[in-house]
Order: structure tokens, then C-alpha cells, then sequence
């Protein structure tokens, strides 16, 4: 029976940690959750030519599928512990699945996080994470904490991953910088860890920025304002893309897996050193202000309007 | 932007528990697991037309995708809390997700659970759910701890799942007994809740109960015998199916989604008590070996040999 085949090859790599009780191998995982610590759950899916082209490599699709989830702790400054992983295959494919895995546990591996269960099954590709991360109690950063008059940050750079998708669509050659954006996503982990207790809100930046800032003000009951000019670009994105065409690949293209969050103004000089400490760069590109719903402002002071502010998932 | 459609209904009928710290609309949920209290976990996935039949009701996948998941915490003698969803629909229904919630949400409220994350993306017809149980710490029921004497024990009847199912596949009509048993499977929860404690081993009969029973046998380093004319049959089944096409439903058909566990001689009693406190019927079918394998044995003394023991995943 296949199914077991690839169950055995999955626990034979998979690591563990002293706080797995029980790993793959029985009906569910038994794990403990430190005294003072609470929980934190996100849980994404990646279906084949809707969330990556289907001739992705498989270790590709392996380290993005966990990527997306380890950001969506990141955004919430958790500590990645445990993952589950629910992949669907149009065959038992052992060759294929040994390259995923070689992306996904390279990623595990690097958080030190132990994959305890999932199931396969046969399906069109889809591959489904849950990601279990570890905060102080209390401690999570949300998104509806940010407070008019906060400074709005992001981190690393905007647009790279929808250049490479929009290079791919139009047949072009994807320049490799911005490939590696597209099908390696850096979880922004450490950084958000250092940005626990300073910064106000955070979300992390999927669908696109003006949308995912969007999604902050919503839930934090604010508005914001931000200027275009200053949104961080890659180098290959300035020399490959004039200025309107990166504007709209930077303020709302997906697939970033950045972090935009708020802090207060006095906070500067400490998430300076945050950046510093985590090897990651930050820019302010706005502030949280009083209202509702997110400017986009040219130089001019003008608002810019976007023909759809991020990614439309139907 | 339906993707933000479906979350919000989705979040508008979900129901919640004061350890949800934070539930649906951030990066990730929040959950405080009590102290004393190990974290079960586990994750199961459905895919159209390989788990269920395409034409099957929404209310009913949105069921069985739960069941099935809350059947693995059973199998571990965990008490529910939470659950995640990942939905992939080919396009936003909201009619559609309507009655998938009306079948999930009436499962998780019956046994008090708190959906309280996951995302809706678009792609083939798939229900990736993870559930999150609580046990006393070391108090999880295992694969690994069947031991030489030991009764076997199944819980309710086998093969109505897979009868149904045959039924389907030669066009004739479904008896309801039996496509009730196929589509809204019922989870053991609270026969397993009464084993705790009490049952050396246990394992949910999803792929059928020769290939399950072996699985069980394999992690607890032992084998089996199991006499086939006592494994419990519904009235449905007695009627529609003659002894041998019976026998082979019984005993490797899938989707039973019963309790097969193993105890000593000593708790008989016990076992009796928790199945009438639990109003779950249980049969003893069999007892634990030395050696390996299961062995399937006719009125005879003879061993039956299936030409396979289970659901083929691939």
C-alpha cells in the first residue's frame, strides 16, 4: 500500500523535538505546550497553478508551502514549534516527494521545527500546512493594535515575487533574483521575535500591501497613509520595471511574505537594532492614522488608486 | 474580494470557547491549552471523488470532513476543542459554503468545538481539517500498547460505509441506513473518553479493520486473531449482503470510522460500563498475540485471506 510507503519515507526524515510526546506514526500527535505559554495556530494551502505554476520544483513547493505558514507566525511573533502536513498527489510519486521534502525539512530544520503528522492522499497537487508556534501569554502581536499616530514599517522589499510571476506570464525569461523571491519566501521569524513588545500591530504581506495594510486598519479600527516613493524595491526590480510598473507591483502585488506593522514613533531606534539583531532591513513607509481605509500617495500628495489594491483569490 | 465573502461568513456562524484567545481575522489563532494538559493533534483531508462521490451534499462533506478528523482525537481518547478549516472551492458559492457550515458547525457544536482558523482558496473540491484535543498529560490512548491476552474490541458495526458505497458504484440505489453510516460518519468520542484509562490500545477503523487492526499490531510489536463471524453487523447489512460479500466489507471495507482498541481480560466490565455510559455498542472480535500479523480466522479454525486488507490510498 503506497500510502505507507510514503508515511514511512516522511517520519524516516522528519525530525523531533523533546517536547513532541508522541510524532508521526499514530492517529494524531501528543505534544506539550510549556507552562506560561500560549498556543498559536495558522493553517494555509497551496493548489497547484493557482498558488505556483505547475512546474514548480518540488523542493520549491516544499519550503514555500511552510514558508507562507512560519510568516503567518511571524506576524502573530510566535515561535515556530510544531507542523502538520496534508499533501495531495495525483500519484505516489516517491521521487517527487523525496525533493519536496527536501525543501519543506530544509526550512523546518533551519526554525527547528518537528513535523509530527498529516496525512497523503491521492488528489490533484495540493499541499495543506498547519503550523503550531509558542508566545508568552499575552504576548502575541495582532493586527488591531495599531493606534493612530504609530509609524508603519515594512520589512524587506515589495513586489519581487508578483515581477516574477508577471515575468513568467508574459513568457519572458524570470530574472533569478526575483525567482528566488517568488519560490523561496524568507519567513520574517527573527525579526518579528525582536519586534515582540515594541511594535503595536502586524500583519504579514501576502496579498499585497495596500490590501494587507488594508486588513490592519480594519481590524485595528484606524486609517493609514503611505508614500509610494518610499516603498523598499530590489535591485532587480528597479533595473528591470519603470517607475508606475513597480509602483503597482510593490504597493499590491502578493506572495511578499514581508512583514508591515506599526509601532509607536519612540520605538524607532528600537526596531532599528530589531532590524539589525535579525539581518533583516526595515523602511518606514507610512503612519497609522485617525479613519478608516488606506491612502496610497504619490509624490505630489495625491492619492493614487489602484486598478485592484492585491491579490483576488476567486 | 470573495475570498473576504466566504471568511466573513465563515467567522460570522463560528462559534467560540473562553480558552480561544483570539480566534478567525488575525495571521493565526490563539489558544490557551490548560495546564496538566497535553496538546493532541491531528489532520485529515477530503478530496472530491476520492474521499466522497462529487454529487455528495455539501452538508454532508462539511460533516465527514470533521468526523473523520475528531475520529483520530477519539482514537487517542482526547477531549475536542478546536478545529481549522482550508476549503478549496472552484469558485466562491456562497450557497455552497452555506450548507458545508450547516454540517460542520453542527458537528463541532455537538461536541464543543471552536473553529477558529484556516483560509478559503480557490482550486479543486478539497477539505484540508486540523483538530486540536486535550488529554491529561501521559493519559493518551496509543497504537503502541497492545499487549499477549488482551481482548480486541470494536466499537458499532463494520462495513455499512463501504456497502454504500459499493451500492453507489453499481448504480443501484443506496439504502439510507447505509449511506447515513457512509456520509455523517459518528466520531467515538465519548465511548473513547470512557476508555481512557481503561483500554490498552486503539486505533479509528478509517482504512478498514484487518488493515487498522494490523497497523495497531505493528506499533505494538504484536499480532492478532480475529474471528469473522463475530464482527457486529447492521440490520442493513444482514439483509442487503449475503455472508461473503458481508465478510469482505466487514473486514477490509473503509469510512467506518469505529473505535477497534484493545484490553485486558480484567476490564470487561468496564469496557460493558462505558459503552452503556456512552450509549455506543462494542463487541469483542478477537484477542492479542505474540508474534505479528493479523490473523483472520473462519468459524473453521481457517485463516480467511482477503485479495487486499484496505482502503488503497494511491
Amino acid at each position: 500500500m503506497p500510502e505507507f510507503e510514503l508515511i514511512e519515507r516522511i517520519q524516516a526524515r522528519a525530525d523531533t523535538r523533546s517536547d513532541v510526546v508522541l510524532g508521526i506514526g499514530d492517529d494524531a500527535a501528543v505534544l506539550q505546550v510549556p507552562a506560561g505559554k500560549q498556543l498559536v495556530v495558522a493553517m494555509d494551502t497551496l493548489n497547484a497553478d493557482v498558488h505556483f505554476p505547475a512546474g514548480t520544483a518540488a523542493q520549491d513547493i516544499g519550503w514555500k508551502a511552510l514558508a507562507v505558514n512560519l510568516s503567518d507566525l511571524a506576524a502573530m511573533a510566535a515561535q515556530p514549534a510544531w507542523c502538520t502536513l496534508s499533501l495531495s498527489l495525483p500519484q505516489a510519486d516517491l521521487a517527487w516527494l523525496d525533493a519536496f521534502l527536501d525543501g519543506f525539512l530544509a526550512l523546518a530544520a533551519h526554525h527547528g521545527v518537528a513535523l509530527v503528522g498529516g496525512d497523503t492522499t491521492r488528489g490533484p497537487l495540493s499541499v495543506c500546512v498547519t503550523v503550531h508556534g509558542l508566545v508568552d501569554a499575552g504576548q502575541a502581536l495582532r493586527r488591531d493594535g495599531a493606534t493612530p499616530g504609530d509609524d508603519l514599517w515594512v520589512s524587506g522589499t515589495l513586489g519581487d515575487a508578483a515581477a516574477a510571476l508577471a515575468q513568467w506570464r508574459e513568457g519572458v525569461g524570470i530574472d533569478v533574483a526575483l525567482k528566488a523571491r517568488l519560490d523561496r519566501p524568507v519567513p520574517r521569524v527573527s525579526l518579528a521575535l525582536a519586534l515582540a513588545g515594541v511594535a503595536h500591530s502586524c500583519i504579514d504581506v501576502s496579498d499585497g500591501l495596500l490590501a494587507d495594510a488594508g486588513h490592519l486598519c480594519a481590524r485595528s479600527g484606524v486609517g493609514a497613509e503611505i508614500a509610494l516613493a518610499g516603498l523598499p524595491a530590489s535591485d532587480a526590480l528597479r533595473v528591470l520595471f519603470d517607475e508606475e510598473a513597480r509602483r503597482v507591483l510593490q504597493a499590491t502585488g502578493g506572495d511578499d511574505y514581508e512583514l508591515c506593522f506599526s509601532a509607536p514613533v519612540q520605538a524607532r531606534a528600537m526596531i532599528e537594532r530589531a532590524a539589525a539583531s535579525s539581518d533583516t532591513s526595515v523602511t518606514r513607509i507610512g503612519r497609522i492614522v485617525a479613519g478608516k481605509g488606506v491612502r496610497a500617495l504619490l509624490d505630489d500628495g495625491t492619492q493614487w488608486r489602484p486598478s485592484h489594491s492585491g491579490y483576488v483569490h476567486f
